[in-house]
């Protein structure tokens, strides 16, 4: 089997091999996009639902388009952030929708581990659209296929993590695909936005974002979650540029070629300098177009060469 | 004409006839989302919009995924409750939706006759999925189908329809469906919650839920609709499922085979034991597949085979 | 080159042969819609993105069966006005959607100028679905091609505008058309509800509505736009509609045969009387299949015959 996984909850459960067919395929769905005629027939007749239990106008979307293109009927639910707080839902929302019988479902939700516990009630394919600050796996394939596309490679280079690490699935499941593929990964926060355990998860840590940055191939940026700080410590937005935003000055400490990454959607002028997300170094749209292709290269491959074939 | 109606505003306007011609389709439909490839080109170039003034995930996305399967295109519009209130609003939305050419309407209403009376004033085929505390006839015939397909036969059956009837547009259109189709109907409820007309609906009323449940073949429930309820009186939980929330002890007064069935979504441990929710008499989750092939053979059969064929 | 834009942002950009030009392809287009089989393949594999900052139903409706009958693939996307505040975010949105490869971004906003803004940001076509109160072209497309169905031409016709011009891009979206295909357009409205520089763009203002439909041919009515008053100047309702409401008294002072028509969603009693808005000289429903046909017009325009062609 080219793909031995049903679902795919996180980048933990892949193996470097796993990880290179997702972006060779992943490269392949890039020149789909680019034609006049976006539509495939890959996934014609199948049926995919995204079930975000969080609002993601922008992951919908990409994963929405990503369907489409492929062929599939695309049902989009966006589930009321009150009912999920109600203790059996998310299971009988699994089961209800399962007995429709989709082929794939997309799932967001605002707790560590629910995806995955939804994937064990449904007989479909199941795709972690970012699971509380636990993983969000399409986020790191489409990191490394910008980074692959502009840099020729992953392994060896040095990629510094920036912000907000303790609310950001998108740090997590960076971190575990940058260490699978052979980068050297650094964060950079300041302590009381780093998780307790991140000394255990291979990365070098810095409290001192220029030091951080000395010579690295790649900069990825982390929107600063307010929204999920609980106002016991919530930085100044003036402060927290200072030491962590990124600026020239702190960006002319990376090699000159270094990228720049941010997932979106940027706090500009809190996380990251105006100039630098609009300047020649800056890959962040790029990001959205591959965004588009790793979720068509992971549905297709769920679907089509994945344990889900009959 | 195999199907005289130009419209599905209620099962009161079914004879037994059309009853078996829709659910016969709809064997047929089941088999279609059972496939790899769910889509056909049956209504391909019709224009579906679903129409909801009251918000519904579950129905409308069952009847999403069935236009979709059928090859339509669907639009889902839902209406803000606000809007509704406005004297003229429904007849203007009717009007600009109908000349914008669709060929079925799905609408949802919070009012009864609201969806009839929008039926007149539109020149496409209209589906009623519910209007107030009326009727909602596409559940009662994936009720059935379900009944159908697990006992081989609706006829002589001994049906007990539990709960909150009062407020049960399902109550009602399965009552209208099940005396049709030749079914000994109970229902069991508290004074409280049944209709003022009830015992000339051709049921048999029970005021005690075990002797209701004595020897029946299928055990209905309904949704405790609390957010119906006026306020006068909302029966507390825990009474409420003392006595007529279902649990192995009462369900041990049906036959051992006895189905049991719910519209969804539920409240486990208040109309229904979490244990005999996922037990073995369950076809919770059938009822839910069935609804998705009731609505193919319901949008299929009004497009195709009846009134509406030019 | 037929068409040679390669946005839709206004209908001051366009020339009189133009809008013939956008015209007569929307006539074949209103074919269609009447068509049982309703789909083309003209956009087939064409991504179309529906970009509301505003919410419209009505409108987005009209768009998204456009898009779906063209065979485009149609995403809508529904931003909260909450984000519209901050700064960037318009422009970060307008980047990213780009980077997602769409064909075709239909754009509704708040703010006058917004549109056009954002198509200077991006790689596709730009449809403006009303910005402000400054343009909504398609409006006025869709109300030309009703008058030109109904009158066989439009130059040469008076025209009377009646209302809240003051608040309306319909209002003058139609003021530049009209006037460029050489109508006589009148304006009446109350001095409170007239923009300042009115009377430089070429219309007959009138404070007195029944000296404006004096042997006019056609009468537009406009919405009252309460929600965009500002409070310090909202007409009683029962006094505007006894000066500026459409009814049979003031109707008799146009000729017998002239078009009544409103671009929804009518205030009934306020600013059109219920039997006018339902009565023989009443278009208004036809303004809406229009509404499709136009937009299909336009989109199938932008795609295949205008500056986007490759």
């Amino acid at each position: 089997m080219a793909f031995p996984h049903r679902h795919l909850l996180g980048i933990k459960s892949l193996s470097e091999h796993d990880i290179y067919y997702l972006l060779d395929r992943a490269d392949e769905a890039v020149q789909i996009s680019r034609r006049e005629d976006k539509k495939t027939s890959t996934l014609r007749g199948r049926t995919q639902i995204n079930l975000f239990f969080e609002a993601s106008t922008r992951t919908q979307a990409s994963f929405e388009l990503a369907g489409k293109r492929l062929g599939a009927d695309v049902m989009n639910m966006s589930v009321a952030n009150s009912s999920v707080k109600k203790g059996e839902t998310l299971v009988d929302t699994a089961m209800t929708l399962n007995a429709m019988r989709p082929d794939i479902l997309i799932v967001r939700h605002s707790s560590a581990g629910a995806v995955a516990l939804l994937s064990q009630k449904v007989g479909c394919a199941v795709v972690n659209a970012g699971d509380g600050a636990h993983e969000h796996p399409t986020q790191a394939l489409l990191d490394a296929l910008t980074i692959r596309r502009n840099k020729g490679r992953i392994g060896g280079l040095t990629v510094t993590i920036c912000g907000d690490v303790l609310h950001s699935r998108v740090a997590r499941s960076n971190i575990l695909l940058l260490n699978a593929m052979g980068a050297r990964v650094r964060v950079a926060a300041p302590s009381t936005l780093l998780p307790s355990g991140i000394a255990q998860m291979g990365v070098e840590v810095f409290h001192n974002m220029e030091e951080a940055l000395e010579d690295a191939d790649v900069v990825m940026m982390l929107r600063l979650q307010r929204e999920r700080m609980d106002g016991a410590f919530v930085p100044s937005v003036r402060e927290y540029f200072r030491y962590f935003g990124l600026d020239q000055q702190k960006l002319s400490r990376a090699k000159p070629d270094a990228l720049v990454m941010h997932p979106g959607p940027m706090n500009r002028g809190v996380e990251i300098a105006s100039d630098i997300a609009d300047g020649p170094q800056s890959v962040i749209e790029s990001q959205v177009e591959m965004g588009v292709a790793v979720r068509m290269a992971v549905m297709e491959t769920l679907m089509l060469s994945g344990a889900n074939q009959s």
